[in-house]
């Protein structure tokens, strides 16, 4: 927070929005990586470090997304559409606090390290977070406009597929566990994890309405 | 998309969104009919190919939803305010989505097509979803408010009755399923089935702030 | 609706929407004081009497919400942006939603009065609702920001409460409750209780960005 409001006298205003974007892009991206690994982890102990690691990069993210708005509220000129920089702004917060509700349901329903849905999910999302990152870091220079349609294009994809992992894996669930409290814990990370890749796929058609307007 | 971007070089602006929002609202007054049949069929395979249909006309939607995004991007001047037309087209995409949802999660779940309380949300659904499309149409001509506030008064009524509908299945299903994996699936089917009838409501909540900007 | 219409004739056009907001603060800070109530009352049919009054406030506020939209559509010169009036009264009328829904769940699944976690969570739902009453009232004379903010800081830290609440509540539900169908039922409570500290969070976010904009 002190630091961005710093910065914001230096920097030209439009500047600031790019440079608050690009870090919560950033923040992003990792936690997508380490909720993979959260998943692939056979050692709770070493699991639990992880997920601190997701807790202290959501809590940074949520300052970011703070001075996202505070600039919005103070400034009157923007680079792009004060709603864009609303609705990318929270759709960016959105994937990291689902991020973050998987990696901790994860740990604190025990999941096994070898559920290869949970692995697949969890593979789609890094690859998601990780399109996002590279699409919010192509807004700056609105110059190669196939490289950002590019990641659209993956991050759509990747939703899709998660959709059809999350109705195999919940089809198997139900035949497979007989417990059903069981089914109620898995049932939830799964929906979790799947609404990740919606929350990318938000962020993905903010990204594409802002080039639209400024093709 | 194509037939969509040919249109917009030869009829004024204003017309494109009214032709896109009228494909949309017939589409979404499809699905709603095809879901009621989902419910009833008592063939599975029939059932099946059914829920392919709604599939299909999904994902017509999705591209004429896109096409009014694409649209809002591109043109400064619009029938109605920009963020009208942005909740409006949203709503009806999430109209199309969760019927979508409730059809495959019947059919995956293997509902009972004599289930009385998924039948008579099915019909609520039908009745809303087809005067959601009535309203839609009269926007373009706003001349008969009587007519529009009908439409939307009979979406409001069907939301409510949908509640009550909800409220009494979900109190049956846990007084008489004693399989909890059971209750699992057909809660969740009601629930999917109550959003389509908030979000026609949602739908008519727009429509109304837009009928009374230009009353 | 009448009286309010009737009221806007009288009163300066930015002094309605001030009126509106009010009544509508009170009523959820009402609604709150009376949920806390419904999970104490042991008797279940005087609980299902507090229910009715929340059901009757959560009409009042329907109509309140309904009021403010049309006069957003009817007025141009508004005491904030447009937006922050569209969003601060969805977050209002999301809190009385969802106050109305736990109520309802608590009495059709027989809540024991004695459950502490739901007890916690009431207390946490009541303070928010209070301050949020109190940040909305501050906002007609935006003289002392520091009282508001108080107010807002308030209402973050009972939602974080209620987040560790949460999480321990369904840790406990999850190991102590044998039967799948009750840990549903509680589960599901919970989900709408917190999501009551979520709206409030909602509409301190709101409330921000409006005196950002005005400081």
């Amino acid at each position: 927070m002190s630091l961005n409001s710093l910065l914001s006298i230096f920097v030209p205003k439009n500047k600031v929005f790019y440079e608050l974007f690009e870090k919560v892009a950033d923040n992003v991206a990792k936690m997508g990586t380490l909720l993979k690994n959260v998943v692939a982890e056979p050692d709770f102990d070493k699991r639990a470090m992880i997920i601190s690691q997701i807790e202290d990069l959501e809590h940074t993210n949520d300052e970011l997304t703070h001075s996202i708005f505070t600039e919005l509220g103070r400034n009157f000129i923007t680079p792009f559409d004060r709603e864009d920089i609303h609705y990318l702004a929270s759709s960016l917060d959105d994937i990291a606090d689902y991020i973050y509700a998987a990696a901790k349901k994860i740990n604190f329903y025990r999941v096994n390290p070898n559920d290869t849905g949970m692995q697949k999910m969890a593979e789609l999302i890094e690859q998601s977070a990780h399109q996002v990152c590279i699409a919010v870091k192509l807004l700056r220079n609105m110059k190669d406009m196939r490289q950002i349609t590019e990641a659209l294009v993956k991050i759509n994809s990747s939703e899709n597929q998660a959709d059809d992992i999350f109705d195999m894996s919940i089809e198997r669930l139900f035949d497979t566990e007989p417990d059903a409290k069981e089914v109620i814990k898995k049932r939830e990370i799964y929906q979790v994890m799947e609404i990740v890749t919606d929350k990318c796929e938000d962020a993905s058609n903010v990204i594409e309405s802002i080039i639209i307007k400024y093709a």
